[in-house]
Order: structure tokens, then C-alpha cells, then sequence
């Protein structure tokens, strides 16, 4: 029997089979799914980023199952989140869909979607469907909250002398997606960048840590590619900096990967983008407790250089020589 | 000379030629547009809906100049914040354009979308962009806040014997999505719907001062059809309704446009869909201020019938004769 599609149900009954795999909304939502908007209470300072995932442009059907593909669609604004140092409250996701689509694969993504709400401690608020000609898209609006006495982080606050602290290993997107490109070789190396890229967990929490306790100067998510992010500390904060090659590519399983690429893995890490990690400016005074704080939380930390003065530039250095960094992050258009 | 096309700029350039066209944020926005999210203060509870226009789904680029889209994109938001009593602060807007899409075209869209924002008193607070292959997409997500003492107007709170009021011309959205369909016959009447379908102007400021001073009881936007958004606001309130038909199509613009179309007016009225009015109950102690209040903010309102017990269902009465309201409104998918 052909499966049920999207166009075998209509949106009435689509909607509710959506709802039915949403969570109940946290108790501080006053009003969830199934009204004109949603409603919840907010004590400090909103925090909102949108983000979407283009079937044939972010991502590929064959590549990844609807549920993977729900929580990356739920990570990837989480991140921008956790890069202001807000928590997480809730998602609005409006999906459009070709008529063709099967039912199953929409509760799948469904479900999908509510795990990664949950990673975050928070839930669906409410959405969209549209029927589309050609290809799925899912668009996330990620609504967050900083506490009333926390300052957001924002880019500009990178001071000159201030260490370049990232978290988890920048790189492995990039070696994932230029491996579905050329063809899938199964390798350990390959399983892990595959997961950082299609699964990705962003240190969320983490940056709400440390931005309430005021341990980073400026902060940024590296989906754009570290170079293009980096680049934009920089700039705002009119500051350069200047990154160790080794650090940046202490990674074995990147460098694994990059070698069975033939690429040279300093450029995964500078150009790959879709990194869900945050880089951000630690002072000497306060790295310690940094690493301490990413330890208990477990989150991956290293640092991979310094800011240094406005006229000395962006550049890496390798065996003894500096090279300027290009921002040569990831770009749709060009 | 060829016009540039977003791929001859790349991702970066596009966005600066976009935030160029769009205003300053509020000087209550603390962070707006520019960095991973925006942040913004609120003093009572915030309201979040979201919505997309898909090229071929929602409109064709030939109905459509590229700043009537923006102002749509946004106006179909800004009823959801209305019709739950809500201020709009703030909308996100991801853009899903093809490379080849011209960058005129692009510029007017966020001309549009400035325009459409400010006739709320709001700003565009961020966004997204990605390339894709086949079409347009424009999903906004609107932010809006209810005052602190104020309670958000719900569906299920209709109550027997109040009256049912609707504001502006529900059907001549329908009539002109009609006429796009079968080919355009230049008239007065025309001109007139299709102007409330491309442009929308919901009572959206009309929706906030009457949830404020509690004169409804119910409140719905009636984007998906009348007959469809009735039917939402009886299940949820334990009611039925009985409209006059009469008074449903009480519009020469509709009226003669119906007529040129060859289709029963009411079938518009309650099937068209794509209305950005509201629909409400109004307890019979309050109408004679919520009319006053209408005549003063400048938006039409009508008592269209009353809400009456469960077990009448709901119907319309037309020549003495009452005929069953079926929810046939507007469903992407059937």
C-alpha cells in the first residue's frame, strides 16, 4: 500500500499529527500550539534568531534522517543563542512542504524537532505548514532569555592581549560535507565528522554560563566558518589576533579525516563553516575558571591564540612563519 | 548591462545592501540586526507567530511588485499578534532566494518589509538568508507583547447570546485570488480586492485596544476563511453561531465583483480565505464602545449574527432559511 503523504491529509490533520509529537510546552508557556501565537512570560531580556535548512542548499534528503534533520534545524538556532549567553525558551518552526511528502517522514522530523527543544530545555511554541512545489524547507525562529542583571555578549567586546578560546573542534563539518561530496568512504574519522555535522550539539548552556558570570569579553558562533567569524571579533571589537596553527588543528579525528580528503586540515578548520561552536575572548585573570567551567560541563575548550593590536592583523602562525587568515568562511551566494 | 543577481554579490554584500534599507530599530531594541540574535527588553509577556509567502504556493511573482510582498509578508503576522491583543515590537525575516534572483528586486522586497514593519510601529529585528534553486520564500516571524495587566484574547472564549463581529471585507481576498485565476477584467471592483489581497491592512493596533479594555471575549484572524476560523472559535468556546446572510455580504465592492466572477458572494465570504481581519464575540453591554471604538481607530466593523447554543450548530440564515456553515476555508495540502 503506498505510504500517506502530506496531500492525503490535509493541513487541519497534518497540523495534528505535528502537534501530537510536540511536547507539552514548559510550564511557563501561558499559551503553546493551537491559538493565532503563543504566549509566555519573560522576566529579563528577549533574545530572538531564525535559521533554516534548505532541502538541496543546507542539506541533501539522502544525507540524513527526519529526525537528525529536526534537531540540526533546532541546534543551529540554539547555537546563535547560547552565542548571545541566553537560555533557551522555545521554537517556532514553520515547515513547507511538497504535497509528495510522506506522512512518516513529517512525524519523524516532528519528533526530531521536540528532542532538540528538549536538549535545550525548552519546546515547540507554535509554527507553520505550507504546501511547495519543489523542495522541503524548515525555517526555526529560536526565542530565548538573559537574565535580568546579564549584559548579552555581543562581538565588539574582544580586548587586544585577551586569549582566543574555542569550543569543541571546528573542522569536522566541513570535512563531513566535503566527503558527501566526493563520496562516501567509511573510515572512524569520517563516522565522527559525519555526527559533528549532521547532529550537531551546541555548548548552549555553556554560554549561558559564562556569559552570566562574566567570563568572555566577545562571543560568536563559528557557522560561517571560523575565518569569517574571527573576522567579525575583530572588526567590531577593532582589534586582530593572531592563532597558533597547532592549536587549531589539535584534533586527531580532523586529521584523519583531512588526510583521506588530501586537504590540508587547517583550512577545514578556518573555512568550513557549520561549526556550531562558540569562539570567544577570555582575559588571562579569568581562563582558569573558564576551563574549569567548561570541564564540569563538560564542554570541550582549547585556546588557539591571542588578540593582538588592530595593525598587526588576522593571521595563524605555522613552523615559525604568520600567514594572514582570509575570510573565506562558508558563503551561499558566491 | 545585465542587472546584478544575488550570486554576483555573495552572502555578506547582500545582507549590508538589505540592512541598508531597513530603519533603525526602536530605541527599545538593545541589540538589533548584525549579530547572532537580537535583544530586546519587555515588560509583560511576549507573543511569537510566524508565516511564510512561497513563490507558487502563496503568490506569483507576476501578481506581486517586490514592496507589496515585503508589506504582506509582514501584515499576515502582524494580524496573528493582533487577534491575540498584542503590540507588535519586532519581526525576523529569512529569505529564501535563487542566485539569479535580481537585486533590484531584492531591495525593493526590504523596502517593503521597512514599510510593512513601520506601519505597526515596529522594526526588523534580524534575519537569514540562503541561496536555493527553485523559489522565493519570505518566512517572518513577528514578536509582540501584551502589557503587563492585560490578558491575551483566546479562542475559547465565546460565550452564548454575544454578538459575532468582523472587521474590514472578508471575501475580497478570495474574490481576487478568483480573479488571478481566471484573468484579469479590469473594474472598480477589482481594483478594490485585489488591493485587500496583495496589500493587507489588518486592525492590528484596533486588535490590541480591545483586548486591553476587555470588550471581546474571542478573538481569531480569519486568514484560513471564515467558515474555518468560526468553526475554531465554537469548538474551543462550546458554542454554535448563527450569522445573517445579509449582513455577511453587505459590500457592493464584493457584491459586484462576485458578480463578475459568477460565484455566489458568500461562498467568498466564508470560503475565500486570506482575509487579515478579525473575528470576535462582543458581549451585547459592550458593543455600543467596541463600535466606538472602531469608528474611532478608522476600521470597519460588523455584526455579522450572534454565537448561540451548541446544538443550533452553525449556520448562516438567508431568506428565512438557515443552511450549515461547512468549514470549507482555504487548506494548502487537500
Amino acid at each position: 500500500m503506498a505510504r500517506l503523504t502530506v496531500s492525503d491529509l490535509g493541513e487541519v490533520e497534518l497540523v495534528e499529527q505535528i502537534l501530537d509529537k510536540l511536547s507539552v510546552p514548559n510550564s511557563d508557556v501561558q499559551i503553546g500550539p493551537g491559538d493565532d501565537a503563543a504566549v509566555l512570560g519573560i522576566g529579563g531580556s528577549v533574545v530572538l534568531t531564525t535559521d533554516s535548512q534548505h532541502e538541496g542548499t543546507h542539506y541533501f534528503a539522502e544525507w540524513i534522517a527526519p529526525e537528525v534533520l529536526g534537531r540540526r534545524a533546532i541546534a543551529v538556532n540554539a547555537s546563535d543563542l547560547g552565542a548571545m549567553g541566553a537560555r533557551p525558551r522555545g521554537f517556532l518552526v514553520a515547515l513547507a512542504l511538497p504535497t509528495s511528502t510522506e506522512l512518516d517522514w513529517v512525524i519523524s522530523l516532528a519528533e526530531g524537532l521536540r528532542e532538540g527543544a528538549e536538549r535545550f530545555g525548552a519546546s515547540i511554541l507554535g509554527g507553520d505548514v505550507a504546501a511547495v512545489a519543489d523542495r522541503v524547507s524548515i525555517n526555526v525562529t529560536a526565542l530565548g532569555e538573559i537574565e535580568k542583571n546579564t549584559e548579552p555578549v555581543e562581538r565588539g567586546g574582544a580586548a587586544e592581549g585577551t586569549w582566543c578560546f574555542v569550543t569543541g573542534w571546528p573542522g569536522r563539518s566541513g570535512a563531513a560535507r566535503q566527503m558527501f561530496k566526493t563520496g562516501y568512504k567509511p573510515s572512524a574519522a569520517f563516522e565522527a565528522c559525519i555526527d559533528a555535522f549532521l547532529d550537531p550539539r551546541p555548548p548552549v548552556t555553556f554560554g549561558g554560563c559564562v556569559a552570566s558570570q562574566g567570563l568572555v569579553g566577545a562571543m560568536i558562533d563559528i557557522s560561517d566558518g571560523l575565518a569569517v567569524d574571527l573576522e567579525r571579533i575583530c572588526l567590531a571589537s577593532g582589534v586582530g589576533a593572531r592563532l597558533d596553527a597547532e592549536m587549531l588543528v589539535a584534533d586527531t579525528v580532523l586529521v584523519d579525516a583531512a588526510a583521506e580528503l588530501n586537504i590540508d586540515p587547517i583550512k577545514l578548520v578556518l573555512g568550513g563553516g557549520e561549526d556550531y561552536e562558540l569562539l570567544c575572548s577570555v582575559a588571562d585573570g579569568k581562563a582558569q575558571t573558564f576551563r574549569a567551567l567548561a570541564a564540569e560541563t563538560g564542554v570541550e575548550v582549547r585556546a588557539v591564540g591571542r588578540f593582538v593590536a588592530a595593525d598587526e592583523g588576522i593571521t595563524f602562525v605555522r613552523a615559525g612563519h604568520a600567514e594572514t587568515i582570509l575570510p573565506d568562511g562558508w558563503d551561499h551566494f558566491a
